[in-house]
Parts: structure tokens; sequence; C-alpha cells
């Protein structure tokens, strides 16, 4: 067949993440990553999720093996709605919509408002992912700058008065890739900008609960109905995987009530529903009771590594590059101050055994190539030395070779 | 937030299913239920899952809650491999991608391949589902009639001839709702048609496995490879839900390799990855060599279910109803020839304590109001008298109610 012609418009613009392609050498035996968006798998509780996989077994329920509503089950929808309470907005759990991670949400958020050319607002840059969910749902991306405090709002008031957006996606919390924290100031002004222009906000906080530093925030969506109450702008989502397990593949949207009917049409037609095992096992681990002492532990062991990789990066490339203090999250964001592309050093890291996502990746147009993101969740205090160490031999080796560049 | 102004305009012609709808009285105390495209759960293998379960929790192998890659776990792929070549087509594991369910990959090929307003062909009537996500997607739906022998393939002949199409959507093994098996002459003659007009075939077979009488035929799939070697133009889906667990949502697709990229994109936009704990436990159970008897075990009670289930309806509904025989899946097919119409005859049923699901749910356009949908599956071949007990009794009080409306 002629493979062309049968591919549509979207996905003929599409192209293959930039990250997913680097990942395939963090496989590479031996490699120090500070490259994945990932957990770190040496933090897991293995002994509580695998008490909560043996209760759903022990349980002779059936229906952790069968079809399950679209929605999602209702005792995890409660159980999600009593962790929103706790997060400081009382929901229904009858508007709590389970989705298979939440990267789901987005696609079920584009599906229910988008029409092809419709504009989404991002913050500059943003979450990679996202931007490829906006893309193949035919949204035309607009970006806003962004500065150490996040998404600026007066900006974001600004395109507001003049083109109207289908929806502004945020990551107010520790965003990936750049760490900052959205001031209250700001989630007030965003709030209240959305709600006076009759424009959604899409609140993406995967990271919320993995605060190391500083004192927690309200989220959009708690803004939103204190500020607006039914007529708040704000969808919320999350997700278990950064604070549980990734792979069980369980997340969740709140959207305002009078669209979770939609939302939910969405979802069907996308999987019709998420695992029924994976939602039982999220259900009994919450029922444990163990949540709070797992993020406890997760938060002091995250504190460290941030820490550690932090000092080390900045003994040993402190000259090289500017580096921000996330207060939470997994990720350093940083800045190369010696003329060195971010894409060249990569190249270079990965002759020393040692990787990291360019900046780059991250802006729908006109990208920072100096930019660089390092994951600090998957590395030890232990590992933090030896991946500096190697960023700095690949820093002098990509300096010589761009020196002799320029000679040659 | 004024709704409607913010749905997409795909949202705002999408209807909730109606079959959705109605299970909702099946979940009624005493309710039988022939509506649900369910398996038997009293039929499930609880001693092989839980094995499988256990298996991979005592493997102390911690990716099976971490993220994984979108295209699927790379030992199940090659599973998913060997068991396509016991169907008699060899593929490469490069080639399947593990999908959240088959519905999934619906989707995945809706983003690939559709531009708003292209052509898509499906048998009348089709897969109630994969009329949503087509809708959803954009697509403008073209219906060809079938008959006792699945879709016409002359009929789709002459509309190649004169309209473009995207693909052509069609379920060949014992289909939802009717239960048809398409001929072997049809199916030549389908791939024939397609691959000589340049359009894509997408078979979905989520019943293959579940032949309960007659001889099986190759798949669409396979013909077109042996037929057309790489420009065979037909991508195949099936799905461990009808023939292992429902809830864990793991399915699979298989494209043209040239195709297997763009489907992993779409992929990664809708969920990133299927759940990394459900894949083990499917990789497990297959490892461990039980499916085979499993299959013969299902295979066996569902021939009686049809066959008690057939037999009861004629024996007491005879004269009101003409049924199909289906050689396989999960569907008796039928049509009320009193008069009266399915929805009319499902509201005393209700009454009654049965439900089932009229047929003109399955139809994009001028639906059949005599069709009846009953499934067999969940029903033990003791229950089967009671629900045409209860079905005879709600035809007498429906054809009483519609003499009384004609003389008041």
């Amino acid at each position: 067949m002629g493979s062309v012609q049968h591919l549509s418009e979207r996905m003929l613009r599409a192209q293959p993440s930039a990250v997913r392609e680097l990942l395939k050498h963090s496989k590479i035996p031996g490699m120090l990553s500070l490259a994945g968006g990932i957990p770190a798998a040496d933090l897991f509780d293995v002994p509580g999720l695998r008490r909560a996989v043996e209760q759903a077994l022990d349980s002779n329920d059936v229906s952790i093996f069968q079809y399950g509503l679209t929605e999602g089950d209702s005792e995890l929808r409660s159980a999600v709605a009593g962790l929103m309470e706790q997060r400081g907005v009382p929901v229904q759990a009858e508007d709590v919509i389970i989705t298979s991670g939440s990267q789901q949400f987005l696609e079920m958020t584009c599906k229910t408002f988008i029409n092809e050319g419709d504009a989404v607002l991002v913050e500059r840059p943003t979450y990679l992912a996202a931007l490829q969910v906006f893309d193949l749902a035919g949204a035309r991306v607009v970006s806003v700058e962004s500065d150490h405090d996040g998404i600026r709002a007066d900006e974001v008031e600004r395109v507001l008065a003049k083109t109207p957006l289908k929806f502004i996606y945020v990551v107010p919390n520790f965003g990936n890739p750049t760490g900052t924290t959205l001031p209250l100031e700001r989630r007030v002004q965003l709030v209240d900008s959305a709600h006076r222009h009759g424009t959604l906000i899409l609140e993406d906080d995967p990271y919320g609960e993995l605060r190391l530093s500083g004192t927690p925030l309200p989220s959009l969506f708690q803004l939103g109905k204190e500020r607006h109450g039914t007529a708040s702008p704000v969808l919320y989502m999350s997700s278990f995987s950064k604070t549980l397990a990734p792979g069980l593949r369980v997340g969740w949207g709140i959207g305002p009530t009078e669209f979770t009917g939609h939302l939910t049409i969405a979802k069907q037609a996308i999987d019709l529903h998420s695992s029924s095992l994976s939602q039982r096992i999220v259900l009994n681990y919450l029922s444990d009771g163990r949540l709070k002492k797992r993020l406890d532990h997760l938060r002091e062991q995250y504190r460290l590594r941030r820490d550690a990789l932090h000092q080390a990066l900045l003994d040993k490339l402190g000259q090289h590059i500017e580096l921000n203090m996330p207060d939470g999250g997994m990720f350093l964001w940083g800045r190369l101050k010696n003329g060195l592309k971010a894409s060249e050093l990569l190249i270079e890291a990965i002759e020393q055994k040692v990787v990291f996502v360019p900046g780059s990746a991250f802006y729908s147009e006109n990208p920072d190539l100096f930019a660089v993101r390092f994951s600090f969740a998957t590395i030890t205090p232990d590992m933090a030395h030896e991946a500096a160490d190697r960023l700095s031999r690949a820093i002098d080796q990509a300096l010589a070779r761009s020196r002799l560049n320029s000679v040659g």
C-alpha cells in the first residue's frame, strides 16, 4: 500500500518524541540517566503494593477481571474524592472520572472541547506529551512566556483579551520541565482571567504531593470553586503514577459537573474503561491507609536526591550552568552559559555514559537551545557525584571539540 | 460557565450509548440480562489468573509497577506473534502493538488515518462502539447491507467503485450483533477489492477463538498477506477480553509494518502505554500454557449456553420471532415477526425482569426496529428457560397493550 496517502493530516505532522528516542540510550548498560520523567523504582512501596494485589485476589471478587464502568469503580471515585478533600477541595465522587493515567485526561479533554484549529494556551516551556496531544488533536498551540515563577499571568490576560482560547493548560506545581511553582497571586489572576473571558483552564497536577520544601498553595481548581462556585472554569487532573506506581496506569480528572457526561463519552471511545484490577489495587492501597506514610518517605528521599544532585552539579559544573532549585517534583532545570548548545553537550554526554534531556524538546516554537532538564528522581545521592563528574567531562570534551571546529 | 459553547462539534453530536443506559437496568436485583456484551464471569479461569498474578509478584521485578514502552512489553509482543502464527499468520513481534483493549486500536486507527469527513465503510448492522469511535473521530460512516452471511462483498465493491474510502471496518467472525460468519469467498473478494482500490481494511476479531461449530476460516489479515504480501491492505485487531479477562484491558493490533510507528504515536497520546501489570499477567498466563485448555472449556460451555438459549427461545417464542444460529461468539440475533417493535417489547421485558438490546442500536442509519440481540454468554442452560418464559410473558403483555392502544 502507498503509505503517506492513507495517513491523516495530523499524523503526517506528528514527529516521534525526541525524549522517547533518547530513552533508548538510557537502557544501555552503565548509562546514568538524568533523562526520564520516571519515578524511582527503588522507592516503590513493593510490600504495600503486593498487599493490595493480594487483597484483590483474596476478596474472591471476580469483578477485578470483568468489564467495569467507563467513569471508574465507584469506591475508587469516592476514595479519590476523599483525597481531593484532603487537598483542600470537597468534590462529589460522581464528578471524579478514573483515567488510564492522567495523560488520558488530556486526550479526553481534547476530544470533548477541541475543534480543528481551536487555540490552546500553554506556558513556555511545557510538558512535551501535552504538546503532542494538542498537536494530534488539531489544536493551534499558543505559548506564553514563563519565568522563574511559572506562567506569566499578565501575558495570559493579554492573549485572552485578543484571542479566543478553548482552554489554558497549566502545571502550577513543580511542572515538567522547569520545576517552578506558580505563586498564589498568579493563580488567582489566571482563574479570574479565564472566568472573565469564558475560557476553561486545564490544571495538570501530577507532582502536587511531591512538595519537598516551602508551603503548599491552593490549586487553581480550589481557587476556581472558592471564587466562582459552580461557574469555576477549572478542570483538574492528577495521577497515582508519581506517588504510587505508574505501571498501573491509574489517574483521575474532574471537571465542572456539566461536562462529566461528555468527558465520559470521550473516554468510552478511547478504552471503554481503565483496568479493573489496577483500580482495585489502588483502592486497596488507599483503604489500607498507607499513602500518607508512603508520601512522607518518598518526599524525604526525593529531597535528599534533589539536594545531592543540585549540589554536585553546582560543585562540578557551576561555572558552566545556571540551575534552579525547585520546591518539589522530579526535575532540575538549567541553562548552559558557556555557549554550548544542549544538543552538542548531549552527544558528548552519551559518550561519557550519562544522559539528560535538552530543554528544546519542551517548546512548541522558538526553543531555548541552551536549556537542559535533569531528573533527580532516579539518581541516589551516591550516584549524583558520578553523574556530575561525567557531565563535567562531557562539557570539557564538547568545549574542546567546539574550539577545534572553530579553529579548523 | 456556559456549557455548550465550549464543546467540540463532534461531542455536541455524540449521544450516550443506549446500551449503556440499558445496562443500568441489568444491575437491578433479580434481573436476567441477555443485554450485555460481557463474557461469563462464572467461567473465568480464576485459579489460572491468580497464578499469573502471583508469578508477577514473586518475580520481584519492579517493572510491573513502572512505566513501560508504548508499543507494549516486548515479551508479550512475541507471545502474541506466536498466537497469530497459531491462527495461521506468521507476524514479526515488532509489528504487534499491545493496546488497552482492542477498542483502543479503533481509536488509534482513527487518529492515524481519519481526517474530518473521511468516509469509513461498515456493515449494517455493526458493532455499536465502533460507530461511536468513528463518529467522534469525525468520520463519515457509509453502511453496506449485510445478509445471513455477513457483509455483502459485491455491495462493498460497488461503493468502492464510486466513493473514496479511508477504510472498511469488518468483524468477519461471529460479529456483534448478528453473529454471522463471513464465507471464504467474500473474504477473498473484500481483500482483493480493498487492495485494488487502495483502501485499508480494519479487521476486528475479538470472537475468532470462540468458534462453537463449523470450520475455522482464514482471517482477512492472513488472506491479505497470502495474496498481496507486503502490499496487504489489512490491519488486524484482537483482544484477551473475550478469552481471558476483559478487566485487564489487554488487546493488540497489527498493521502493515509501515504504519507501526504512526499507530504507536497515536497510542502514546491516548495513554502512554497499557498497564504493565496487566501485560505481565497475560504474558505469565500464556507462558503457563493454560490458554488452549481454557479455550476448550470456554467453547464447550458457550456451546451449551448457545444451544440452550436458542432452543428455549424457539420453544417459547418461536411463533413470534426469527432467530439465527451463530457458529460462535456470544450473541443470538433475531427479528420480531408479530408487528411488535423491539423497543416496545423491551419496556414490558423490564417489567418481567429480563433485558436484551433492541437491534436498532447497531445501525448508523435506517435502523431495523424489529431486530433484537440476545447474549447467551452469561445465561446458563438452567436460566435459559426462565429467560424465555419471561420474554414470552413480556410479548403477551406487549401485544395486549398494543391491541388496547389500537382499540382505544
